[in-house]
């Protein structure tokens, strides 16, 4: 979902960057999209990829996709060597306590905004409205500083503390509801291609319960 | 949920049973339909109603509503005594095994049919698309034996298993799209009563992932 809330909501996103994601399924949900030509993984720890192809290959098979590369190092170095370059940057991040924390800051986003192109989008991880509504706050607050459009969506996921996550999703262009996907694929595709994502997933992710939506929206 | 899915779904409830429930809550949302003027509960167990209205009595605090009556006995037992009776029947049981796997199978339906209306609704406990699939296709071909009209729709909620949980509804009604709520209270009156349910969760509610798409529908 944290990639496909992205890629759906630029209309040909073609340059992409994960921040994060070393276990390679970002990367993987990334490839299937036919548009894109470039896809880089930036991760600080280059064990978490080799312990991801060893035992979760088929999260890990797109680290040998011709469209990808790998980075290792870390997040915010990279980021300043790229201005105006990605159509797309997914930071999938671990909880914002120690290393992490900085991802879920201000002057991060402002590195991710100077790193898009026009009508660039970035999704990050964004916790539970059943836990953590201090942090999704705090954290809509700093991406609302950088971005001019900035929304929060969740999926449910058994293993994750309280079954679900959330996602900040924010883009450079204004005008757009990011609850409305850009490009769809035909159902077949959709039913091939994605366990979880349709366009109709896409919408309701953004559809949240009365006490989150009077904190969040 | 349960209950508001169920009472959306109806042009105009008026009799309401709760079978099971003996915790309250169901009732308590019930009651804030303004068009109920009769809203019974029959829980095999008074212990659990006495407990509720000890250590959970916000949860409670409908059983001394004057539209409310509360019987203590089976279930089954009592539908028998009621025909083409309620508007609403809302089962709120535990999982299917044991004292409640009878609340999961087709002569229960039947009786639940008999003591409907016309254009009666109900919703009963439907269990996880992540955990339990076996048991929701399985309830799901029970009902549409009785019933001409019925969907599968999930809420999330972080204390159980997996984060959410399912609900069948089901209406004697075949021309309508149960995803559409047929009435809906003011944003104001919505945020006021509600603290998860809209007109929007309600439709989201039955987007379902793709990989439970192609098991369910």
């Amino acid at each position: 979902m944290i990639a496909h809330l992205a890629l759906f909501s630029h209309p040909n996103p073609k340059k992409v960057l994960v921040i994060g994601g070393g276990d390679g399924g970002v990367l993987r949900e990334i490839i299937k999209h036919p548009g894109v030509e470039s896809a880089i993984l930036c991760d600080i720890d280059q064990s978490v990829i080799n312990a991801a192809k060893k035992y979760l290959p088929n999260m890990a098979k797109s680290f040998d996709h011709p469209k990808v590369n790998v980075h290792i190092g870390d997040g915010f170095k990279f980021l300043e060597s790229y201005k105006n370059h990605f159509d797309i940057i997914i930071t999938d991040s671990s909880d914002p306590e120690g290393p992490a924390e900085s991802l879920f800051q201000k002057p991060y986003f402002q590195l991710l905004n100077q790193s898009l192109t026009e009508n660039g989008v970035i999704t990050t991880q964004a916790e539970s409205i059943w836990l953590h509504m201090k942090i999704i706050k705090d954290l809509k607050d700093a991406c609302s500083q950088v971005f001019p459009n900035v929304r929060y969506a969740y999926t449910t996921i058994p293993t994750y503390p309280s079954g679900q996550i959330g996602f900040m999703v924010c883009t450079k262009n204004k005008s757009i509801d990011l609850s409305k996907p850009l490009r769809s694929f035909s159902k077949d595709d959709e039913k091939k291609l994605f366990r979880y994502y349709s366009k109709e997933i896409h919408e309701a992710s953004f559809v949240l319960p009365n006490f989150a939506k009077v904190e969040l929206e």
